[in-house]
């Protein structure tokens, strides 16, 4: 039997909340096991590009990423609170180790190529970008990798790269080895019919369902990403794939009834 | 016999000059065998902080860091500056893996007390602040780590920390298993009698000719950090440590013969 392996990724709105983000941490670490944290960037690049006034242009939700967006991201997300992450876990007694996809060359993605739209330092990855040999030998090692979505092109430069999508590669290049259970954790406690009722909550998903609520327009715009990304991981392999309010994972992990599971 | 380790320091000049950072991680990707890097600062900091609006205190020309100035300096040196670092090596075919203090617990260190100063988010290491067992396993599997000046006191807190200290308890830490070469490479040819003449190079010091110097008011302010932590590195083990120009690297290498040893 493969060894169970969570890989669990959380957003923007719980880093900007030092309390909710202490409090998450707090239950991340009292899980049993082998686990792998992402993190995406909350609002503080938005913040620190303004007081510096580097002008941010987002096209669908998309944020391009110029070279001075990009020295932004790489110090918000690879520094700030990466380090802040890792710090506060290890003062929980977790090995927490950070990481960018150049680090070790543990994520290599291909730059965006510019059709329309030119996103700039942006990065794309699949499930050949990740290097799942070294990332298994640090969880050997008993360590919590923990990843901020920046990545590289092994060409010198570092790239903007999707959290979500980074959660779906490093699940189905870690499938093969491992019984992966893969989370995305966030403010709602699942796909919702109606994103403002709780109790309109979708318990099973499969991709003809979204199928059908998108042509239905039922789909939240925020939410598909995340839903995207896990049907391609469900597609590539990885064994289980729930999407979680983030204050419950403790009940998710003991009685894995909570939120909508990709099925 | 051991396996020879070279532990390199680099500091801000170089970094804050991206021709002579291009032209040195070049050399130092050509060296072969086991390596560790460290680095220090540069302006980038002070210059953030300035647009940020976050005031900055030196004492004797040490960083007081409060929690705003600890937020800047964990972006810049273990954000920007580390992960460019690593994405360059990246490029250069080096296996680098950039790491604070925090990162697997690598180096604990602690936070300065509170005498006539308060230093802030600062922090002191000494040799047994090195997790050296991780950091030997992750040169077995031949990566190159690429130290920032960020430590933690494992209690949630990240500190500022001396990159020159790193580097010599780095040094004195792994000098049991390995035989170190510790180089402090900066913008002169080593330690001068001029500091403006680079004809007047001491080629070898001892700390018996440290203390004359010292008395005789004859060594440069900027230099002392840096002869204090390589005195430290001799005093506890570490084989060869030498204060070398950053441009002469090779040279170094190949001919053993630049810089002034530490004896």
């Amino acid at each position: 039997m493969k060894e169970k392996l969570y890989i669990i990724k959380i957003g923007g709105a719980l880093i900007d909340d030092e309390e909710a983000l202490d409090q998450f941490l707090n239950k991340f670490s009292n899980i049993s096991g082998k686990r792998i944290l992402v993190h995406g960037g909350g609002k503080l690049t938005s913040t620190l590009a303004e007081k510096l006034h580097v002008p941010q242009q987002m096209v669908d939700g998309r944020r391009v990423t110029d070279a001075q967006t990009l020295d932004i991201a790489t110090m918000v997300y690879a520094g700030k609170i990466n380090k802040s992450i890792v710090a506060k876990l290890q003062n929980l007694d977790c090995d927490a180790m950070g990481f960018t996809g150049a680090d070790a060359n543990l994520i290599q993605a291909e730059k965006r190529s510019v059709e329309e739209i030119d996103f700039g330092f942006v990065g794309d990855v699949n499930r050949k970008s990740v290097n799942s040999k070294l990332i298994r030998k640090f969880l050997k090692l008993d360590l919590i990798p923990v990843f901020s979505a920046i990545t590289h092109d092994h060409h010198g430069d570092l790239l903007n790269t999707n959290a979500d999508s980074i959660a779906s590669v490093l699940a189905q290049a870690l499938s093969k080895k491992f019984d992966v259970e893969l989370l995305f954790c966030f403010d709602k406690d699942g796909v919702l019919e109606d994103v403002n009722d709780n109790s309109t909550l979708i318990e099973a998903l499969s991709e003809d369902d979204v199928l059908k609520l998108k042509e239905e327009k039922k789909i939240h715009k925020g939410i598909l990403p995340k839903i995207e990304n896990a049907l391609l991981a469900k597609k590539n392999g990885v064994q289980k794939i729930f999407l979680i309010n983030e204050t419950k994972l403790q009940e998710h992990i003991i009685y894995d009834n909570q939120g909508t599971e990709i099925c």
